[in-house]
């Protein structure tokens, strides 16, 4: 299949964007009158721009379940009394219905890759086809430092990749170790080697409270990712989400080891879990730094334009200094580099390239005037200004419309209100 | 005229709303054959929820002209370079279609009173006027301590309103004397007093920077507040915008004078102000705090259901306290202060109330699941599920549009392009 953006805005330019397959073919410079391409599908680029999917690079997307449920809330009550509770009743039909969900919120506000962590990665994956998106879904576990508990995991993860082939070629599988504080150091370095043995990327939470730091210290005697060097385990192949509480030092063992990074603003404001990320420090010392939304529960939507915005934002603020962390770079960590981490060919508008992009709506307050489009998209704008997504080729909505989404939500608040209510 | 909005969703229940001059006659339980009232015009409010308009307490409307123009640029540098040179050309036109499209972004996000700080408030009323918002218009103006300009200051004021009356009810006129290190003593006490023979309202900039309190220690051997406070200009007609540096004694003396306050997060963060607001202590001296998102050439947009997270937010993770500053909390804040502030009947959906209010659009992500909808409302929507706009007793915006705003928008943008290029 091929399709032909007539008359976009790119950068400070018009074009035309020639895409055939799944790839960017050509991108020209706009010619009204020329038929430059014979497509199957035109569509009129005029009052819009073009920029690449965003990379969401840390979600629990079945969480859009418990959106709403519990806010405002002490972290451990909330999760003692909220989350986990009903976290322990969902079924794969609630995953499936979840993640389907989250894949509507995410195409609606420009997103066409995610890194997911959770439970039933292969359930989720065939909501995922379904939808059309790109993700690398990481099976999400925990063995509470207990050798039985540590086996089934083993057990669990062995069985899951032994079976399952991804579902397509959008879709990749790797392993969601949860945290130093759930998460035995036998069973993260058996995680490591498996990693490698499978060449499969890891996700975990790292240093993301002080509380998970008081708890590294008390048992280990170090802070987090002293303790994850000590057990060998960092590597490339090592997405760490959060990373709040690191030293100058540890930034340069991250940087060493070639750990990746995942930022989460509105997560670590809401949940209070501390504001000085240190994005200038670790970009500095050569760490690739992408950004994620955080699950629903706990950040309340999948919206990466506002992320963008609550990155930069954050950062200018406990700063102070209002010439840090650019629309510009926050861009780039929302595009490009979750793009790098996961080894795909997306975060450019390039030839070549996957065609995964999204067009904007610029007839918007938010982009008038528009003296700097990416400031005004950062720092402006909010999902809602994404108007047409394409993601591997294929169009997953068109005039902000996704065939089904209705049917989708009505869906998934019905099993979210069965789920609260139903007995274990 | 009368307006009846049919089945609309209003906290836990289901009702019609008549609305019959610029009132709200009666809140009735919906009942879905019943003719109950005979209205000119029926909005279906299924899959819609009615909230109040919100009231955004402190912006310089005219300033979407300069959205995007100089971003991420350290302060004096972005004042000096972009924005004063560009105000200073700044035409009764240039201003008229900067307000008329601030205008169209509030409607588009649920604002329908405003508390605006800038030159030409005459010009800015018949904006407002044709857009049919509510609006407080405070003339802002300084003498920058030259004791010339502190008589052209009470010249400009003393001409304005002995001329002009307020174009019509929806619209009063207001004080707008910069900040402490713009306006000389003597002109902050004349102000005080000219509010006071004339009953008017007065905003000004307080406590805002670092740089602010250093300055009024050097010129006037105290702090933003206690300095206000010598100069006897504290009273309940001070809506004080940021007021980030304050200590305990000082929200002491606000509280105890009747000062209201007005917390400005998006502007605070992006240009560096500092994000230590101390929302929770002000309240708790029994301060009125309201929000507001300050002009959009510091904070980029106009909108108000983003004001309120990012206020949120901010709170929680300085303090590292999930708990505070909750979505009910920042809903009075963002409604019932403002309309206290300026004293009208407004920020409740309450029979007698002003027919000021917005229908929000459930029928998306983030309404779905909808446990709880103010948590939806402000910590996982933007400003886009606002649907339909009534401000007194009119109908402003119905299913997303607002009637002329595609040639307000162009307007705007063909004059902001041309501003900047404008010689003196």
């Amino acid at each position: 299949m091929s399709i032909l953006i007539k008359a976009v805005g790119l950068n400070e330019q018009t074009v035309d964007i020639f895409i055939e397959g799944n790839r960017i073919k050509r991108i020209l410079p706009a010619e009204n009158d020329r038929q430059s391409f014979l497509a199957d599908i035109e569509i009129d680029g005029r009052r819009k721009a073009v920029i690449p999917g965003l990379v969401n690079m840390h979600t629990h997307a079945a969480m859009t379940l418990f959106r709403g449920f519990g806010d405002d809330m002490p972290l451990m009550p909330w999760l003692e009394e909220k989350i986990w509770p009903n976290e322990a009743k969902l079924t794969s039909e609630d995953i499936y219905t979840g993640v389907k969900l989250a894949c509507v919120e995410m195409i609606r506000s420009g997103t066409t890759a995610f890194f997911d962590m959770y439970f039933q990665s292969d359930i989720a994956a065939q909501a995922v086809e379904e939808m059309g998106l790109r993700a690398v879904l990481a099976e999400n576990y925990f063995d509470y430092f207990d050798p039985q508990q540590l086996e089934q995991c083993k057990r669990l993860i062995e069985k899951r990749f032994a079976q399952k082939a991804p579902a397509c070629d959008r879709i990749r599988f790797a392993l969601g170790p949860h945290a130093i504080y759930t998460v035995s150091g036998d069973l993260l370095r058996w995680s490591s080697d498996f990693a490698k043995d499978n060449d499969l990327l890891i996700q975990f939470h790292l240093a993301e409270t002080e509380g998970e730091t008081d708890f590294c210290r008390d048992h280990f005697g170090t802070t987090p990712v002293r303790y994850m060097q000590q057990l060998g385990v960092l590597s490339p192949r090592i997405i760490a989400a959060h990373v709040l509480y690191v030293d100058e030092e540890e930034i340069r063992i991250l940087a060493g080891s070639g750990v990746n990074v995942v930022h989460n603003p509105a997560s670590n404001m809401k949940l209070g879990s501390g504001h000085q990320f240190l994005y200038k420090e670790m970009r500095e010392a050569g760490i690739t730094v992408a950004i994620g939304t955080d699950g629903c529960s706990s950040s309340n939507n999948l919206d990466m334009i506002e992320a963008m915005k609550l990155a930069s934002l954050l950062g200018k603020s406990w700063r102070k200094k209002p010439e840090v962390l650019t629309s510009a770079e926050m861009f780039w960590s929302a595009t490009q580099a979750g793009a790098e981490m996961i080894g795909i060919d997306a975060g450019r508008i390039e030839e070549g390239y996957l065609a995964d992009l999204c067009l904007i709506d610029l007839n918007l307050p938010a982009f008038t005037p528009n003296f700097n489009y990416l400031s005004n998209l950062v720092f402006a704008a909010n999902g809602s200004c994404v108007d047409t997504v394409i993601c591997d080729g294929r169009i997953l909505m068109r005039d902000k419309k996704i065939p089904g989404e209705d049917e989708i939500m009505e869906k998934a608040a019905r099993m979210a209100y069965e789920l609260i209510k139903r007995k274990k």
